[in-house]
């Protein structure tokens, strides 16, 4: 029998469940980022063992994961598109010495959706409201009035925590359309032994980026079949009071859905609009992560 | 009796010193980055007390410093042009309904330079050369073939210390065309109580920015006349075996730069060419800054 | 006295007097521009007495009137960013020889209404409606669905006329605030020997834009005061049956506005919304003008 | 016996035979384009019979050819990325309420080459040198010094022909690598009646962009194999004196190009260097086409 369809009484009834508008005043723009304490950071940093350094981000390039085949293709989405204003040949030319100085300067025009990197809580809306319950309409072709990105940039600092649940469920990478459980979660973080703390950033790995990686290829990647949290780990993210959680995938939703028609990623209706901040299209490595990196923007969530 | 003006020869005699290519063999791209060993990181680690968190960076929007009044404007830089590819307002309209979830999408245009930003060692050439020898046209239109920012992706991590030399000096903010000595530094480190080691990633304040800010105009910041370091810093920046150095002016050095014609920034030529990291805009608070970030990206310098 | 300010009820007058939505069918999109028909082409093309060609665009640069001072600040217009793909110093530095030929390529970055530009008829909504009724709601962050300027790019050739308001009124420009009136361009076709005939092509010089270039600024050029069409005009533009009218201002109509609190350019509201083409920072020659251009593109109005 | 590869001794010859720097003026900067006299003007006006305008331009949006497979990626070349400033929505949604006024705007990024487009006299170099033999160090990463597509905004206007060699010869299309010959173009202007004169605009139909449309894709077109002129055709087109040629292909001449190793379009190195104008990417319908429309903009070639 196959599973029951994801129904719009479905998200009303985790709309409701999960509804924490006001838990951090009325005037908060950061949601769960609010978890992680003073204390909770300083404690991270006792955790520092072997000092290495490990970027989750893709690069900013044109080998982007954007214009690849979808099904679901992203509205207006491109790789980033790099230009020189001045470069290297130019000063091999001469035409820079009236200058004074020779030197290479550059400009990227680039979605902030294209690569690695985290949602703003101005980014999904639940009906007409977003985190906090603030009007939808503060998100103008202007910017976000509320909940931009650039309101997290005294945050996303704190405990990192890596779960493999490829790794721990036995495989090289999940399926796509497998949906991950609090029980594949949880049995993961035990199996790892850590125990999840309130605060933390947690990034979970499905191994769907290195197998688009190792194909040479990201058809399929951006808005296509994907494994991902099933939309009854909910809970799980409302229970673990986590402050930000990632993931290797586009969306860190399963997809598909499993929806009725008409709706799509209703995972992320509410988390986001329900003050979860969301990351996606990190590139996990399998080793010890120790700290994320956000990166930040005035104007709007990127 | 006018200080005397540094000269082409001094140029070249500073480069004959300084020169470190080939210091971390004949492929590294990343300089003094490699100052900075695992165990530093640990140690910087251990530091964290308050567990504070505090950007230093400027946000990315129309109100930055480009497009101000300037004595030498720089080429090709604007402000960040920030547009949204879906907004909450088509939300509110229901023109996106018809895609199953209601969010919202934005891009970025932007000049690499035009706010807090590390420079890549691609990004200023002594003659035909960059870091480390690479030849200039390695940075061609199609981006930084060599020594782009990319590089540092797994760095830029270590132990922060703040220099505020305006506070030591007894001043809000240091006088346009004041140049830092080596004195200063010196003198500023031992007024903190710090003791300054290899690998670490320093800023100093001059109060330029802030002065800027709260006149609430930045005519005059982008290549205009500004404190920051003199020449003579070249044997500082060697001597500390810094991992990389930011400030809070446009350019780090001082303003005007007291050079023969047709010899702009010659502290730049020198620091950068030779492998120390510059960072310029960078935002200073007078609080406990324990860690910096980078923000990285491929393709070419930032 | 002060003449009376124009008021909501005189702008729903005038909506309702000038309302022709329906005029050329439900689905027309190109309003007025379906006066001049192939008989006018015709006729238009036996003027040409000179073969001489004059360009009536400002360039597309970064000399141009965005960014200037302004009372009313056009929501995110900047001057065009130009940048380049491949240059003559790559070829010169021979990077591109693995291509098997030198070429140089550039890339342009404008807000569509940085210059001269004509307005596609999705530009100005009337309340939440556009030309012939359409709802503005087809105007997303996906561009207009309705009444994009590529509409027009088979259209746009016709008589054009030029009325030199300014010379025949004696001035070299017309002062800021100064409302042309019907009797004034009455008066000037008659002192030009012209008859205006439907389907004309019309563009009205107020000396305004060659003030500003003189004067080597554009401070209060865009969105500023400036002299223009009176609110009244919307009698002539109706009278006439012209196919499109442009002046070498920013917006065509007299600034101030002289209006009740809350309206801004009364006249831009009427006869945009209600089907006429205007065009606006048109350069002016004094010379014979017979042919006018439009630049067209897809997927929305420029 | 398969045809002789064009060798770079072929490409001397030609280019030493069809040098024209000079001819008009050490100073010019629009090549052929001075072969268009304004009584050649006056006479093209005067054959305008049915008033019938007629694009010959792809629409400049996201359904574009860049992006398609291809053999010779270009460059950094992308469909255009359009973007809106304020929307329909914004205005629907009440946001904009408080400018008095409810409009839309929009922006575009777009490289210069990514649709229909005329080439300005920098964009293809000989060695070192561009038309006329100005040093392809004036193309730097600022733009066009010499050269640029604005020189010819007051040219562009003349006698448009018609070549509809595919019909002619019997085709839908012509076949990719079939170069078009001397005797194809002069059979084919025979064949329609018409005799070439100086000064003349000319549209040569292959009928390759029709086939990519009607197959719905535009993999293999830009930079792909085509058909095109031959070679040998830079005679006819030094003896015809057209002020400029124009193709519905990606670059006009027959691709693969049948060249000695390192040689990639021979015939555009000679044609353009030597001051031909050329442009690609016309959509040619099989009307009457009696006028040509540029598309000029300052700073570069476009």
């Amino acid at each position: 029998m196959p599973p029951k369809k994801i129904t719009r009484q479905n998200l009303r009834d985790a709309a409701e469940k999960y509804k924490n508008w006001g838990k951090w005043g009325a005037n908060d723009e950061i949601g769960t980022l609010n978890y992680t304490s003073p204390e909770d950071i300083i404690a991270a940093a006792r955790l520092v063992r072997k000092g290495k350094v490990i970027s989750l981000a893709l690069n900013f390039d044109h080998t982007g994961p954007q214009g690849a085949k979808s099904n679901y293709p992203a509205m207006g989405r491109t790789n980033p598109i790099h230009t020189m204003i001045r470069t290297g040949t130019d000063a091999y030319s001469g035409v820079l010495d009236k200058r004074g100085i020779r030197a290479a300067d550059d400009m990227v025009t680039m979605p902030l959706q294209c690569g690695t990197q985290w949602d703003g809580l101005g980014h999904v809306f639940y009906e007409d409201r977003m985190w906090n319950g603030y009007d939808c309409r503060e998100v103008t072709s202007a910017g976000a009035q509320k909940c931009g990105i650039e309101k997290t940039k005294n945050k996303m600092v704190g405990r990192g925590v890596f779960l493999d649940v490829a790794h721990v469920l036995g495989k090289d990478s999940l399926d796509d359309g497998y949906g991950i459980t609090c029980a594949d979660l949880d049995r993961t973080a035990h199996a790892q032994g850590v125990t999840l703390k309130r605060g933390d950033y947690i990034v979970v790995r499905t191994g769907q980026m290195e197998r688009c990686l190792k194909a040479g290829s990201w058809d399929g990647y951006p808005g296509g079949d994907a494994p991902g949290f099933a939309f009854e780990t909910l809970e799980w993210v409302a229970r673990t009071q986590l402050a930000a959680l990632a993931s290797d995938t586009w969306g860190c939703e399963v997809r598909p859905n499993n929806t009725e028609d008409g709706i799509n990623q209703p995972w992320h209706w509410i988390t986001q609009s329900f003050g979860d901040q969301v990351n996606s299209q990190v590139r996990s490595g399998k080793a010890d992560i120790t700290r994320l990196r956000a990166v930040g923007r005035a104007g709007s969530r990127m």
